[in-house]
């Protein structure tokens, strides 16, 4: 009993020895075809010490999630109020990309294999939902008696892990070449533009570029950067923004 | 053979019967507790005709999701340059809310089933993939050729569906006593605010307010009306989008 309760925490030997041994098989024969005894046998182990670790054979496709969730939660828990939200779900997302782009050949591998599988698909759609609750759990705690904050921290947690799954996808299919992190830097930002909340008063550097404190009203060294927007009050929000991305260069 | 082929487009009571008594018993016994042989026997049909309408007992709980992907994708398929893509999604998104709307019963009793059988909830997220791959994919399509357009597509399929989910979830819960359209119309509003396009210039009418033709540019009638904003060029976009919705009073 002692070696279970120590086994998570060490990610002792064995259950990377179980976990190269499914992979060996599901490479070689096929996911459907290979069975956890088949498994145990080539990791010369017994049925019991797989059961250890992995509940199930699709669990051993997907051995380090359930950890990424645990390390998420963990950094939403150390959160406080100065983080802008928007920001920190986007870093906790960061942290399930840095667990694909720590292991490229193996992240790749079962890209492939899960494409294949229906039920791995089906069992992948279960984690994405697990990550994806967590962030929305989070947004909640922050967005609680605001208008609307239940509605904002769902939307907002499924656009960032579309995003971030968006970017995922795209490096897999590069078979792991690219650079994962920039990719996904470039995903998120575009949800953090389309969403960001500012820092509140009582807060200070939240944000990186350091703009943000100099905004509105202050004096400005360049009038040919100042943009003038004159709008009717009744404008769509959508059609007042597309005008500002058009004169800010950045449509 | 030619029954069969029939039976989807006429939705016979036979089908409806099998809904009907496969709801009974799961609400009596429990879903767990229900088989097929119990099901098919309290209809008074033989199992194959359960497996001609249903692949499986879990689709026997969503009996009329095939029939709504199929009317989304049709929705979809008829679309023209004309239709603003995020208000176009968000109308298909609608699709899925009449479906529920349409007997709040049977959707209030199946919500509070979803909740309780682990199973379910994986075959209920495995639908909502497929809704909002239909939605992506319409959207990469009116994004081809865009910058980032594949990302955008998926981030705002997913948006809109979890706007979706929040207010019909939120009105399920209401045991179906509220308005469900309202509340979807209202989620949906603030998921087109964040991401909407214009229509392009060759299109014409596709904003129902008819307010977009003349919102730049044009002479105003009146100045109370009128909104200026000055920003510097540099400011971040989430920053002068806040300001502006403190300007119009939407904030």
């Amino acid at each position: 009993m002692s070696s279970s309760s120590t086994a998570p925490a060490a990610k002792p030997a064995m259950r990377d020895a179980l976990v190269a041994a499914a992979f060996q098989l599901f490479l070689e024969r096929g996911y459907e075809q290979t069975t956890v005894d088949d498994i145990v046998s080539l990791a010369g182990v017994g049925r019991r010490s797989f059961f250890r670790y992995f509940p199930s054979k699709e669990d051993v496709v997907f051995p380090d999630h359930e950890g990424c969730l645990a390390d998420m939660t963990a950094f939403l828990a150390v959160s406080d109020p100065r983080h802008e939200p928007v920001r920190r779900v986007c870093d906790a997302a960061r942290l399930v990309l840095r667990m694909y782009a720590e292991n490229p050949t193996f992240s790749v591998q079962r890209y492939r294999l899960t494409k294949q599988v229906p039920g791995l698909r089906a069992y992948e759609l279960s984690v994405v939902w697990r990550y994806e609750r967590a962030l929305a759990d989070y947004l909640r705690g922050r967005f609680a008696g605001r208008r609307d904050g239940t509605l904002r921290a769902d939307v907002i947690a499924a656009a960032v892990v579309a995003a971030h799954n968006n970017a995922l996808r795209s490096w897999l299919r590069s078979d792991g070449e690219g650079d994962a992190g920039a990719t996904v830097d470039h995903a998120l930002r575009y949800v953090q533009e389309a969403f960001s909340t500012p820092a509140p008063d009582t807060g200070v550097g939240t944000d990186t570029d350091g703009t943000s404190a100099a905004l509105f009203g202050g004096p400005t060294e360049h009038p040919d950067d100042v943009v003038v927007l004159v709008s009717r009050r009744d404008a769509p929000l959508w059609r007042v923004v597309q005008e500002i991305e058009t004169a800010f260069g950045r449509a």
